[in-house]
């Protein structure tokens, strides 16, 4: 395949809508609503097709998702990381623009500020409060005081939603049992403190629960009313690490070029360092250690003789592995590799564009992605 | 110091400005002309105030960098980087635009194509040779056969100007007298190379030298004509580690806010992920391993028991490592901390901003900075 793309350039196949309808076919026959975390593509295009499949509002990493995706006429939104004063103002005025955001919280302190935010402009904040289900990172534990105190403090300026999970401990296991065990720990944990929170009087509408690798594993999601996943949609080389997905299914890939030759060392040199990969070592501490991404030729046949090692801000250094061939010969300057990345969050990150791969092999389009908070 | 900035935010220190002088000084004190290498900052107002400081011209890494350096007025580019086909038109539109645009090569097969596009677009092509002088990544050794061969087919559409090298493998020293012998062994080498070409009938206008670590060890550059470094404008801990800059010379922090607290776990969770640090750990092999960088109170004080251990895309978890405290009364949520990155190249790159901190206190500034290719 020539694509005639200066490089490097990220690519994106269109084995991204099978992805897009595995997990919500999944969703839909669990019962349950998705709503698509977009940090992985903070891409339009991308995000409508999940929408044109099933999804119910989206799921975003940062304010500036949010308000990109709104502009783009989203208008159901849920920020998943833990609000701080300094970024309530801009809450207020997406609010204020009839954008229906949801705010996360995990503490007294926080939850009192967005409800004194919210009855001084006079909007009331929609907030979901944070549940740990695995201690991989914040929430409150389900059995934790705490959580009812949270909750009590939602009133005036903010009104409880529910509650929201995100197991992502998933990602350090292997096996469909381990992870169906850590999907049910999840659904389990998270309806508790549903539970618990309408116990106290709480009505809780939305119990909220997800990660990738926990929502292809999950048996039954009874109790849970939505589930949130991201890099799915691409799959990477950590997914297929996990094992739920093939390496054939991941739709993203770094297009680059051999620049020159170490035929003493056995490298290869391509225009595709570090900015273009990202410095994610996903794959690092999994079974299969793919250095800085799987090395492919340019119809993204796997080259298991070529160890991508080492990176520079805008060189990748390949190394041969193989029986001794002539180096600069079978990979000459100017011919084409492909990077299959570590992880799709992280690899798009350093891309403005995502060159999309049509299926009957025409010129590939060109869609934006944004950055930045 | 309170900023009243959304976070995280990156934040540029007035300090940037003695480490200009500091490079420009000593490097004009050597009779050497600087072209600084502007991969770091990808920012126009920085790349002004080097050249305003004396340096010559700069270096990029990318077409996109000479791009946008060249609209905004500089004319004098060389694209660091061997060139491959698909980038040459790329590059000839630039030339057409009457930038004065060097490219490099360290291959017969692209010296013999640069030449025939040039024959073909009917222009001449300035191009350097990259010789290798440490092994690190690529090049062409000065005593290899290879370097006349590729001078001898820089003909046509296309001139030899001379050699470049870059001792790469400075990052991995730590002691001031081995960076004065890579530094000595990058010019000695990289001479040797421009007088084999030179005996051969080559005019060598052009020998081109460089990495910060180098540049500030040098003891004389006899034979160099010009210098090429990049970091050493903001300086990051990976230069601190080789020991060429001190903690306090780093001009570049990413201001985050503390969102919330995992007291059994002793952590802090704030708002600063690898999205805003990267994922680099350019510290880790150092003598001193900062995580994805070094904690600091608002004011830029070091906060030695705060342990940046981990970070998913817009978490940083930090660890405290002291006596036992109440760290949320410590650190209450939405309190600030800087983090001062392992390596400024990679956390800039994350960032479509810097926030310009004045010298008086007041408001700081947004310098814009470009990304892509």
């Amino acid at each position: 395949m020539s694509l005639n793309l200066e490089t490097p350039a990220l690519l994106l196949h269109a084995r991204m809508q099978q992805n897009i309808a595995r997990m919500q076919q999944r969703l839909s026959a669990l019962g349950v609503a998705f709503r698509p975390h977009v940090k992985t593509s903070k891409c339009l295009e991308v995000a409508r097709r999940q929408l044109a499949a099933g999804a119910q509002g989206i799921t975003v990493s940062t304010l500036k998702e949010a308000e990109q995706f709104f502009e783009a006429g989203i208008s159901d939104i849920l920020y998943a990381v833990a609000i701080v004063p300094n970024k309530l103002d801009h809450a207020l005025r997406l609010l204020r623009a009839d954008l229906r955001l949801t705010l996360l919280v995990e503490s007294v302190a926080m939850a009192e500020h967005v409800a004194r935010h919210g009855v001084q402009n006079g909007v009331c904040y929609d907030v979901l409060i944070e549940v740990d289900t695995d201690g991989h990172r914040s929430g409150i534990a389900p059995a934790d005081p705490l959580l009812l105190d949270v909750a009590a403090n939602l009133r005036g300026g903010a009104r409880f939603k529910g509650v929201m999970t995100h197991a992502g401990s998933s990602y350090d296991l292997r096996t469909p049992e381990a992870l169906a065990a850590m999907a049910e720990q999840e659904r389990s944990r998270c309806v508790d403190a549903a539970e618990r929170l309408r116990a106290a009087g709480h009505a809780c509408e939305v119990v909220s629960v997800g990660s990738t690798p926990t929502a292809l594993s999950a048996v039954h999601l009874e109790g849970v009313t939505e589930v949130r996943a991201g890099v799915y949609v691409f799959f990477d080389l950590v997914m297929a690490g996990v094992g739920v997905c093939r390496v054939g299914d991941i739709a993203l890939s770094v297009l680059c070029t051999v620049i020159g030759h170490r035929p003493d060392q056995g490298w290869i040199i391509t225009d595709a360092g570090w900015m273009a990969m990202s410095r994610d070592r996903g794959t690092q501490k999994q079974a299969r250690d793919y250095g800085y991404g799987m090395v492919c030729d340019a119809d993204c046949n796997a080259i298991a003789e070529l160890a991508f090692d080492q990176a520079n801000q805008e060189h990748g250094v390949l190394q041969w592995t193989g029986a001794e061939i002539d180096l600069a010969a079978r990979y000459p300057v100017g011919s084409s590799l492909r990077i299959v990345p570590n992880h799709a969050c992280a690899t798009g990150a350093q891309h403005p564009f995502y060159y999309v791969l049509p299926q009957d092999g025409g010129a590939p389009r060109k869609w934006q992605r944004f950055s930045g908070w």
